[in-house]
């Protein structure tokens, strides 16, 4: 179910600038215990929503990993995103209109402290497992290095500690891109979209891999026009798809925030920030995954004391985690049974 | 040193279209012997031009693969290329103006073709090794398929028998960010530069991979603002470096001709056609390479009757062919001693 948390109160945010007000759409399913001892928290990636079984398709669901039998599963949109959380897409009360390219640059840190806001006002001051995948994981970390009591058991799947010179050139290609298409700027919430769409190509790029695009996306043999490939029509559908549902300025911010994270900032580097988190620590990478190869959440893994590191064989490179959702399953109840925890 | 050979005869295209004439720029090395069986014939990748000794450091030289003293190396701009050879900078005789977005969609086959007439006009019957690397190695694979006979011994590296979807994928995604530039399709040399410069980001993301961006690209830890990476300022310089040496319409063509790539078009499929391939033959991986990565070259070996296959090791991926010379010289001599054909 959706729901909407209001928080009137002036948000300041690590850019210097204050948001006068902001709200936070999100999902729960299951019901809330009397212990108030379930709460499973899910962190969603870079252009999804809150309604985890709309976009993470075989984890919600009785027998599954997220079972709304037993847990009460929270999924909030993140700041900065048009799904219903304050973002450009909202309304700028200065100005009655969109706020566009004038909504301030947020960072992870900022996101967090929205997430924050939410579990406060819905009377959680333990999450029993946390689970954050690609920027959602991004969060996840930053959440439990800020405040290593949060929870008790945290799940970091195909993500990292803090935005990697290689993330951060597949960004800075597609604002190349964005900031090339001439409507870009305009205060309107339809602008950019060729840039937009251009985005969302390179970006499908780093999700996929060599394999997965060899796999789906082979021509036939007998294709008439020798320079075409049916990939070409895909990325251009791929782009379109993405520009019927988000607004270049909302997109931009996202990707800026992910450009601000490392948990390590201002806290003496990544590894004393991540030594702080004391929770029951899984990370799970991707084989295939180019975006976040394996190595650097074994690195992460490596610097979460006690931590278990696992990695999904897949093909379908960071998409995986979409799509391995039988191997996560397992992966996630064995790692329950193991820690003994599952409630 | 850089020649010119100007071929007057009408040069038809797979396409349909015929160019008028046809001028090949290429540089050569040292001296054909008297038996003219010392030659080498390299051939380039998408930017680069005839001038092997400028683009490959550490192979041109006495006591390198390319030693000028033994050999009589040939390197040829490839056809719609903008470094001498007709391409859409050259002038269109039917306007007195550069050809532009008017220049016909050429294939490899098509460059092979130039390639043929200049090695006729050179009086070389007989190449005795043919070096393609990534593009170029598009052509070398097109070249030994068409004419088997054409070289006694081939190496390809960091290349493909055919344009992969994942590679189209990438090249889809350049297209998509030049023609968002307002300025695509003006009929001068200096348009688009901004959509040039943001394919030459994305591609810099496919030649570089992961670890050679982690390595290469890390930021110092007391940056001050959390949004910037130096990254950022690297992904433009690059691009900005590309537009001062390359139009957008030679860049377009030449990707284009990649897009066509396939040796087993209109041959029965790709095993039947390197199938055919005679040579002594070297096919060589570069193991971070994303771009071609080393299972893809394992498959193109595996096609080519007693070939032999490497892989080199590298961090530097895709451009690891243009940086890791002392391996390449180590493969190469070994090759060359174990073929016993060091002439």
């Amino acid at each position: 179910m959706k729901h909407f948390f209001n928080s009137t109160e002036p948000f300041p945010l690590e850019c210097g600038e204050t948001l006068p007000a902001v709200t936070v759409a999100y999902h729960t399913y299951g019901m809330l215990n009397e212990k108030r001892d379930n709460v499973i928290w899910v962190m969603h990636g870079l252009t999804a929503n809150s309604d985890v079984a709309d976009w993470w398709p075989g984890t919600v669901g009785e027998g599954l990993f997220l079972d709304p039998n037993k847990y009460f599963i929270v999924c909030a949109n993140m700041l900065g995103s048009c799904y219903g959380t304050t973002g450009p897409s909202s309304i700028n009360p200065a100005s009655g209109n969109p706020w566009c390219d004038d909504f301030p640059k947020v960072t992870i840190r900022d996101m967090v402290h929205a997430h924050q806001l939410l579990a406060e006002h819905l009377g959680i001051s333990k999450i029993h497992e946390m689970i954050g995948v690609s920027l959602g994981g991004f969060q996840a970390i930053e959440w439990m290095v800020t405040d290593p009591d949060i929870a008790e058991n945290v799940m970091f799947c195909a993500t990292d500690s803090s935005c990697s010179p290689w993330l951060a050139a597949f960004n800075q290609s597609m604002y190349m891109a964005i900031k090339t298409d001439p409507t870009w700027g305009e205060p309107r919430l339809d602008a950019a979209k060729d840039g937009l769409a251009t985005a969302r190509s390179i970006a499908l790029i780093s999700y996929r891999g060599p394999f997965a695009y060899n796999m789906s996306q082979r021509d036939s043999e007998d294709k008439e026009d020798p320079f075409f490939h049916r990939v070409q029509t895909y990325q251009e559908y791929q782009g379109k798809k993405l520009c019927d549902r988000f607004d270049v300025y909302s997109y931009v911010r996202i990707c800026q925030s992910g450009d601000s994270h490392d948990v390590g900032r201002r806290r003496g580097g990544i590894k004393d920030a991540l030594s702080r988190i004391k929770a029951n620590t899984l990370v799970v990478g991707i084989s295939s995954d180019i975006l976040f190869p394996p190595e650097c959440l074994r690195q992460l893994a490596d610097n979460i004391p006690g931590s278990r590191f696992e990695v999904m064989d897949s093909n379908f490179a960071h998409d995986g985690f979409l799509i391995e959702h039988k191997q996560l399953n397992e992966i996630m109840k064995r790692w329950r049974r193991q820690r003994n925890f599952e409630c």
